[in-house]
């Protein structure tokens, strides 16, 4: 993209290289004894402020060096949101390692692909997870160490017949930390790898930037996105496995932000109790989260004093819930959307009322563009509102998937999401389904997701999901699958919700009630699973008149 | 700084080059219809949305290229705060030429100097300056062509026998505008070229890059620093010719915030009408503009119902005046500091009230680093709560000057703003005065910025300034030089402010009162000038009793 220009053309300021590293240093130096916070199941069981945390970090990158690994090499984590998982995103991006975050509720034969793909040297893996790993372990010959980190280990614990090491995260520390130099390469290194959820296909990596992250920082504390300041206190409800916790172990430091790591336990009680003792304002995470916090303070009567704001992310929340959320909370509820591709943030709400629509996801800040398209690529004649094939392109946006041998670009530089969105004229996305989830009956596309957000608006609704069957006649037809809380939700009265709503050939004539939903790792609903289920012959369905 | 590393270690994100015309492409597309409006003498002459404003920038992009201008070459602008002089910042920068602001107070000698150093080749000029600009032809033959601005040309109008071409900007814009190709080059190409005022020296030029004024605004868009958003309406009561007009035609259209432009006029009732009839909610300027607005709306009992925050910058604002601001706009005071070689922001205070004294500039954002040396440049043991010698190092700092055999760092990359300050223990600036204004007197220092401080409490004083007088007996000695509202600022009662509150040896025993303090062109008093009077004994003081 940059041409060719003589030296002479360049400006003379100071080099300074954008390295995540300076995150945590800038913290230390200026936020010496503001806090990172550590809950177990709700109750505090550590709290380091950033001058010392900063330091322990820096000592394990000289650790990890003791233990053989060189510039580039590549450390995987398996593990909650905890401060030795935070220490080893620092000790590895600081010192020029790769942090590959693994899902520990993905499927062993998942992981060990993953593994395998990355060519991780070393495993870093939550004491509750041993078992786990053990499993993992055994197809995964090439890993030479494992760390255990969150709870020393017990006496004589071992890896089997592993060739593998065990270390306890903090004797490594004792016996082989070290300062280290941090951040001394180019910005364009790799600093972390992710691999998507893979509910819709084969699980691709994700190899972010020194550069891609340090950008998606600055974007993040901009006061007309997530907003953080050095008088606030978030609760990362978002696991740090998932999309480098949505870029938010960087952003806490870079604003001096208190930062409250609720480890495994992200029930409502605990999530209750440790947001009330540590004054969170600020609380970011999935809408089942949110709504299993709501659900314990109205059980309880409990109150969060402090609290603010909320930001959800990874899907559409249907309005109800961000209604109940702020009335019950007495917060603003930020809406947004994002991908692992993208760093992950895409749009953001601002952290105040704008009038979008509330199944809005706000707008793209600077660094992130979108484009609209049809089916074959060609971009809508008027990008808004009017629904097409959302494209993006950006600062921390993946050029190719790790390993692929070509990029995942359009001619343009954008990425196609696979997402259906409009804009509205305010410049406001709406994501309005998963192309690859369309239904096709009769030649004519349904859009799944229209169904489900109506639906999902009767009170008895838990859970609701629409996709295909197969149908002789029609092509496909749409299938409603709900769980539901409680009698009232009958297939009757939640197809009654539709008539006059959408096109009559829109409507399911078939129901499915399920026990419980099944959710892929990210907490998103299994769609996979649900059409496999149903092909198997797993999953009965009452016929309902249209 | 970067070591080598091969090629496989980097990650693979897009690249995404950090070059300014990338906010108005944001401001244009997300937020087209919102406004950049521009006022002469408080009344709104012009409005534009960010789409046409684009448009028209980028055209003239075309029509300067149609003058002959290449790739790195450079353009001063002789200008106000109006819409032309925006749009040239990107029609100059988004085509990789450089926009050098030239600050229209400085004298004729001063300007030419400059223009000749940086080679410009074309000269845009306010229509209301063209008297000036004549003078400053005479010195600079190589100019090529002069763009009147902001005004049509009277007809019959001429350079006199200068060579240049003489050029009416909206009829260049229509004969020559052009759709051009913007920001497809390298980020560290120079963006702009602003010289710092001279009131200490020789005027020296810094060389702005894309990245460092990319960098910058994203610094500035924090929500713990400017925190522009989308629903602002931002008043620039600080000159564009003034470091980038402190980076703030960059941040607004970076945030989508509706830009006001006051034009030449930034006297109290031109603002008061401007800031009401638009809604402004955050405003910018040095104290004095501040200073002219509260003793308006004072004499009038005016209002400014929509305003929420002023930022305040460019030197030290004593506790009383802010004070008097708060109380009479009802709105926040944000305290800074910042340097022409910092792009210019150095420190803020966030926009709510942090407990810092009131004395402080707030203190550093990621991406600035601050270190406290003796005058030896070894770095203070203590690095809080002792003043010493102020060096900054970060992402928009420059290098070395314009044309500067080498680097004005220190080994650690450091540079030396001359100032002397503290920073206190939770991380605020505290300036203390200049280096090189510190008297020495009988082997011990005098700062004279303290003594101004307390004196400047007196209701009387309008200016005070506080500059070394040579002396026989202690080898320098202070003289208390001072400009008062009326006659209750006695040399005496201005002396007994002192007493109890600085050292005796401290205490001036000479006080001069002056009719007009000398302003530079920046509005800080000019002490050189000061004391080149005082030595041509065109300064009579008054001797009183310590």
């Amino acid at each position: 993209m940059a041409v060719a220009h003589p030296a002479n053309h360049e400006g003379i300021m100071q080099s300074y290289g954008l390295t995540v590293d300076k995150f945590l240093d800038h913290a230390a130096k200026w936020f010496g004894t503001r806090e990172v916070v550590e809950a177990d199941a709700g109750r505090v069981s550590r709290r380091t402020g950033y001058a010392d945390l900063r330091a322990r970090s820096n000592r394990m990158s000289g650790a990890l060096a003791s233990l053989g690994l060189r510039f580039g090499d590549r450390i995987a984590t398996l593990a909650w949101n905890t401060q030795a998982h935070f220490e080893v995103y620092y000790a590895a991006m600081g010192a020029g390692l790769v942090c590959h975050t693994l899902n520990p509720r993905l499927t062993v034969q998942h992981l060990a692909t993953m593994i395998e793909e990355a060519e991780d040297r070393v495993l870093v893996v939550a004491a509750d997870l041993l078992p786990l790993s053990r499993a993992l372990l055994q197809l995964c010959p090439a890993i030479e160490h494992v760390v255990a980190i969150d709870a020393a280990l017990l006496p004589g614990e071992t890896l089997g017949d592993h060739r593998a090491q065990l270390w306890d995260y903090e004797r490594l520390l004792d016996q082989h930390g070290a300062a280290s130099a941090w951040g001394d390469f180019d910005e364009n290194v790799a600093a972390g790898l992710c691999y998507t959820s893979g509910t819709t296909g084969r699980p691709k990596g994700v190899l972010y930037t020194h550069r891609s992250n340090y950008l998606h920082t600055l974007r993040t504390l901009q006061a007309d996105s997530i907003a953080l300041t050095a008088q606030d206190v978030l609760l990362l409800g978002v696991p740090m496995f998932h999309a480098n916790g949505w870029g938010l172990p960087f952003a806490a430091p870079a604003a001096g932000t208190k930062l409250v790591l609720p480890g495994r336990a992200i029930d409502g009680a605990s999530l209750a109790t440790l947001m009330r003792d540590e004054g969170v304002t600020i609380a970011v995470g999935v809408q089942t989260v949110w709504l299993g916090l709501v659900d314990h303070l109205e059980r309880t009567g409990g109150e969060l004093p402090d609290l603010k704001r909320i930001l959800i992310g990874g899907s559409n929340c249907p309005d109800a819930l961000i209604n109940r959320i702020e009335q019950r909370l007495g917060v603003y509820v930020q809406t947004s959307w994002g991908m692992t591709e993208l760093s992950p943030t895409g749009t953001i709400a601002p952290p105040y009322p704008t009038g979008q629509g509330r199944g809005a996801s706000g707008r793209p800040p600077l660094g992130v563009d979108l484009k609209l398209t049809d089916a074959d690529g060609a971009a809508l004649p008027s990008q808004r509102e009017a629904m097409g094939h959302l494209k993006v392109r950006g600062a921390s946006v993946l050029d190719r998937y790790f390993r692929a041998e070509s990029d995942a670009l359009d001619e343009e530089g954008f990425f196609d999401t696979g997402d259906l969105a409009m804009i509205d004229a305010d410049g406001n996305l709406t994501i309005c389904g998963r192309a690859k989830d369309l239904i096709k009956s009769g030649g004519e596309w349904i859009n799944p997701t229209e169904i489900e957000a109506i639906v999902g608006g009767h009170p008895a609704v838990r859970h609701v999901a629409v996709i295909a069957r197969p149908d002789a006649r029609w092509g496909e037809r749409p299938l409603l699958v709900v769980e539901t809380a409680d009698a009232s939700g009958t297939p009757d009265s939640l197809i009654g919700m539709l008539r006059g709503k959408v096109a009559d050939f829109w409507i399911p004539d078939q129901v499915a009630e399920v026990e419980a939903m099944p959710l892929a790792a990210t907490g998103k609903i299994d769609k996979l699973r649900l059409s496999a289920d149903f092909a198997a012959g797993q999953i009965s369905t009452t016929h309902v008149g249209r």
